[in-house]
């Protein structure tokens, strides 16, 4: 392998981890512990479900991947406070765009070379990019995957 | 910046990011809300800072970075589940042992190059890391950076 390859791999090795923790959590939960609050008083693990999908859908734009897959989930799982509106998508549905996503993702990492990881995200313009070139995908990624990680620590404790 | 650099930086970003946020829930919470627990019957906050602190002070010898700092914190903290053993440290030292292995890690990751991160770590004989080079630093990092957020998510439930 080269020193490309392994990086691609090694961080590709830690997204799928995380995600097949939170994988893990979710088919351990039953739909109706999935509306039960990770701790009192604060969200419930349908919301975190609803919140990293939704987060992930919207790394499609934001890495040059094509367009998002679930982009009715942002006003209740990003812009509003849980329980602010109602969830629209039942258990079932959830679980699947859960999976959806990022099955979609995965595939589309496990293509990227160097270049790939290293080039800029959407978000960052030009000039901005070539100030600060850690403006890059590798960096959405591996902060995504500390994101889904520090929820689904808070998932697990619903169990 | 090298293709190279950009690496490091960005590894490196994302793993201050982490350990940031969780020094900010930290320095919110007084010495009495550490003994909270995350959730009902749950780890308390400072058996998570414990537990982080440990596992992150083993990186010292698992990346050949020297000696551990903290090795006593293992038996309380990793070995055993919370409460099974008494404290062996106050809240002022516990604080003070995690920022301490952390700024001491932090700044031997700012000397690494590419192909210090894609160094095998100390776990894996020669033999198996020519199998799979990705039983690298980077892979340790990273997942140690997942594992921090993880844990970050429910200390952050008892503020």
């Amino acid at each position: 392998m080269t020193n490309e390859e392994i990086l691609g791999v090694t961080v590709l090795n830690s997204w799928k981890l995380v995600i097949n923790r939170f994988n893990k959590t979710l088919s351990e939960l039953s739909d109706e512990q999935l509306q039960q609050q990770a701790a009192p008083g604060r969200n419930r693990v349908f919301y975190l479900v609803g919140h990293v999908t939704a987060v992930h859908d919207r790394m499609f734009p934001l890495l040059g991947l094509g367009n998002r897959l679930h982009p009715e989930l942002d006003e209740t799982y990003i812009t509003n406070p849980d329980r602010a509106l109602g969830d629209p998508l039942s258990a079932t549905e959830l679980r699947r765009a859960w999976a959806e996503v990022n099955d979609k993702l995965t595939a589309a990492f496990e293509r990227f070379t160097l270049e790939d990881w290293l080039h800029k995200h959407t978000a960052v313009c030009n000039e901005d990019s070539a100030k600060d070139p850690t403006r890059n995908r590798l960096a959405i990624v591996i902060n995504r995957t500390s994101h889904v990680s520090y929820h689904s620590g808070q998932a697990v404790l619903a169990k």
